[in-house]
């Protein structure tokens, strides 16, 4: 587990006028913990009020769906144990995890009870009645964001969710329907859709350069190979959205359809988001691994922007563990639950 | 396990001028064998050239991608045996089973050797010698249904195929690849399609009668439901179709988009397969759950007979099993292959 103390350049959005929510020194100035449990990596953050990062500590996965319940509730505790070792002395006010693959309140819940009892045994008495609050990892991307204010957060990695919150703190979700009857717009539907139209051609249909990437990128020179890839190796089909953008961007007809199909159907998607309350500040942000892509961005920003006229798309104003450790602050201030909550849900 | 014999009311269709290859008397009145190895049940029917069935029984399931090759090998071999301890005294000349999930030759392979294995140990040394083929069951449905000549046959059930058998014995095929990159106009497709919508209105898109078709089937009446009846109870999504198809009856504007837009992608499919060779003689036949529901089945014969202008829609001409015989028939004339085949790659 990496450890680094005050590394201020790991936050990669510039963070010096909007880390904290306001500029007033508190009259207990204790510390506050944030965590981002992804998929990749967890990260944990903590800070006083007025002070830059103290610590910022990282570990393995922390996604329940991915590693189960135990794993990620270790994971997270683990983090919290050696925060609390490093920072002896001081007064840890609370502590919120933003966690991926914990969007039901039922998982939240689990993991809350699972953190809880782990800590009981490995922290002293004195830290033990430290707040902790499990909650989604979209909603501290959202919080960190916007810092807390309005607008719409869109999210395209492997799957695709977009969150919006409005002038008066309310959460409205659209999309998140995962990969079987969701997921527009996502590198998980690009990818299987390049398969489909790869598929398509073997049987006689439309031509696609998109046979020739595959084919470039790996094994797939046949159907027996498309089956393989598909069903025996279990491929993570979002792997094949780097050939349908690429595809798209040599100007193959069927890998532009494509694109512009998924760009359409998250746009609708963002748009039933921005129709169901008027009171939203008109303003987008992009967030995942697709969005991160330079074409695909322009196009959906693009598409954003032409059917949402007057809104703006910006980068996110901090990285998605501040967003917690905003929400720990918010815990101590009587805003926050400690405990679990419905994340995601409008 | 069922036995009956001499039952021709099983055989669905019309056989009495189509059962045999020829009427003519042949010089050694063997037995041969075919098996139809499907997802719900498997058949056997075992008959000389020119009488009626002697035998027809059914066992379990053989779908080796459901059972596993361990069972699927079990239930072939069961009803093998069978048939030689009742037909005692007859020569069997030959068994042709026809297996659901196995359209690889190595699968296929894999399942001939599990059977023969099974069979040395089972079946008296006399009737050892007897040759086994393993072929794919949409093969034998072929055969069976315009009697080893040319025509398409689509297959629409929980998923989808078409299959030509040209005027030159050569078999093409377009379709099948699976729920994750295929399926286009299947039970699957439309369920997870119908499935989407309901997400959708949940979402603020378009409203849709589907979503009380839905909570009046079953417990969705809230997202939470949804997500729990896909990710959590894995039901299978084509178990929604019919969800979709009385919505389309209903005039529900969404369900219609969806039963139009999966007709038109399999029409595509078959008029992709129709392009492929000319030498097709013009007709269609359609198999498989979805293509039984009236509503769909005119749908896609409409579809079809538009596109394809010339041809006629009309019902195999025999059950599936029959295929298997005719092959199980063809294998002694020197046509078939003892042993496993690509069943149906073109």
């Amino acid at each position: 587990m990496q450890i680094c103390c005050k590394r201020k350049d790991r936050n990669r959005y510039d963070t010096t006028s909007h880390f904290f929510p306001n500029n007033s020194m508190p009259s207990n100035a204790r510390i506050y913990v944030g965590i981002d449990a992804g998929g990749s990596k967890t990260e944990l953050v903590a800070a006083k009020m007025q002070e830059e990062e103290l610590l910022n500590l990282f570990g393995p996965c922390g996604n329940p769906a991915r590693v189960g319940f135990k794993d990620s509730a270790d994971v997270i505790t683990d983090l919290i144990v050696q925060a609390v070792e490093r920072l002896q002395g001081e007064s840890i006010a609370s502590v919120c995890a933003g966690v991926a693959g914990a969007g039901r309140p039922k998982d939240q819940h689990l993991l809350h009870e699972g953190i809880r009892s782990r800590l009981k045994d490995r922290i002293p008495t004195s830290a033990r009645d430290v707040p902790v609050r499990v909650t989604h990892d979209s909603l501290i991307a959202l919080e960190a964001a916007f810092e807390g204010e309005s607008g719409i957060m869109v999210i395209s990695g492997t799957g695709t969710v977009s969150l919006a919150r409005t002038n008066s703190g309310e959460f409205l979700r659209a999309g998140g329907w995962g990969y079987l009857i969701g997921d527009e717009g996502s590198g998980y539907a690009l990818g299987a859709d390049g398969l489909r139209a790869v598929a398509h051609a073997f049987d006689g249909g439309p031509d696609t350069a998109l046979c020739d990437l595959l084919a470039a990128s790996g094994d797939v020179t046949s159907k027996e190979d498309l089956f393989e890839v598909v069903y025996k190796k279990k491929t993570p089909l979002q792997r094949f959205a780097r050939i349908v953008i690429q595809g798209a961007c040599d100007g193959d007809p069927v890998a532009e359809r494509i694109v512009r199909k998924h760009i359409a159907l998250l746009t609708e998607q963002v748009c039933w988001l921005a129709d169901r309350c008027s009171a939203i500040r008109p303003r987008i942000t992009l967030l995942g691994g697709l969005a991160n892509n330079p074409f695909y961005r322009k196009r959906l920003s693009s598409a954003l922007l032409e059917r949402l006229s007057g809104w703006e798309c910006m980068q996110p104003l901090n990285r998605p563990v501040i967003g917690a450790w905003r929400m720990a602050n918010d815990m101590t201030q009587g805003e926050g639950l400690a405990g679990s909550e419905q994340g995601t849900s409008a």
